[in-house]
């Protein structure tokens, strides 16, 4: 970039303004301020997601166009299927890969939040994980099977805005009893996200897509 | 397989069965009638994407997920903005790679439907392929920016069951005012999805959820 372009700049509280480069010195860039940036990028509600650790790449997709979607934070769980490990040694550095991930999107989206990645080595760490959330809802199969399809758009319509979301969704294999017993002594909502069968990497995107449709789209049907 | 595995069967009319191999010849294989699928695995209405070629393995990708998330077919353009060529000596190599793709994708899904595929090759056919919907949505990255959010919901509030919609999106570069224009002239609605900025392969994907939401999760929601 040089002089006389434009950026778009974001500040530690999280507002956006647009500048102009004036000048490019050798270790710094001058800017000269041209106007906040008013439209809000932010869902209303702050949404969470944890992934059952899935096989391959798919975390990299799930941060990526997670981030697009307007999540607030990313987190991987190691679930009792997941078929992937990360080894402890490993961890830090495949965080450090989502971070990027996760900034890089941020940047693309306009987002003014850049999302947190913070992994869950074990059921335990989510379930403590959990408590710092409003609502939990567990994205569950079974419901979808069963021909659950009520309970999402009834959570979404109790949540006040500003409220904060964690979304639940199982490995490749899906969630276990265990995990979905311990989930259910919880204030834990389980909910199906429709009758096709999505994919480990595809029912988090369904669940923002969703959650950005009913408060930022349809939101005026819901509020009559 | 082999005898005694279970195979779900989906028939000319699109109704689906569940089976059980019986016997495996050379030729054929013999199956046992088990049950009819009751579950209503298409979306209420029907839903068409046209995306503007956009580059690398993108449409492979809007193909697979917009399969799983109920699309009924996919009509790439050549858009003006398009930095993909699709040569006509290939045309039909590239058809069949989606269609195999899209197979893929519903039989995982458990669709009825296979997605049908079709290349319009310019402006002038795509706007023919219009004329057989009887909803056409343009997703429209400056209805986003200037804030429109009540196009999308409006329109879906609109459609019966069992209705057509064709959603159109821009490439990389978005449309061309030439397009729009075009368009305009039509009876196609513009609408924004939402305040963030979606890449070209993102916005079908949220495009397809949100219906899936409205119709099948939320739907007694809108019909209050």
């Amino acid at each position: 970039m040089k002089a006389n372009d434009r950026v778009f700049v974001v500040d530690l509280s999280e507002r956006a303004f647009l500048a102009e480069i004036t000048e490019v010195l050798e270790d710094q860039v001058v800017l000269r301020f041209l106007s906040w940036q008013e439209s809000e990028t932010e869902l209303p509600i702050r949404i969470a997601i944890a992934s059952g650790l899935p096989k391959g790449d798919k975390l990299d997709f799930i941060v990526q166009k997670g981030t697009e979607l307007g999540a607030v934070a990313f987190y991987p769980f190691k679930a009792e299927r997941s078929v992937t490990k990360w080894e402890p040694k490993k961890t830090a550095k495949k965080i450090e890969r989502l971070e990027r991930i996760a900034k890089e999107a941020a940047e693309q989206s306009h987002r003014t939040h850049i999302p947190k990645i913070e992994f869950a080595s074990d059921l335990g760490k989510l379930l403590t994980l959990m408590e710092a959330f409003d609502y939990v809802v567990c994205a569950y199969e079974e419901s979808s099977r069963a021909g659950e399809k009520n309970v999402l758009a009834t959570v979404f319509e109790e949540i006040p805005h500003g409220a904060s979301l964690l979304v639940i969704f199982g490995p490749e294999g899906g969630l276990s009893e265990t995990e979905v017993e311990q989930f259910g002594k919880k204030d834990v909502h389980f909910a199906g996200l429709g009758p096709r069968i999505l994919r480990t990497e595809t029912a988090p995107l369904y669940l923002l897509a969703a959650a950005s449709y009913h408060f930022e789209l349809a939101d005026s049907f819901f509020n009559e």
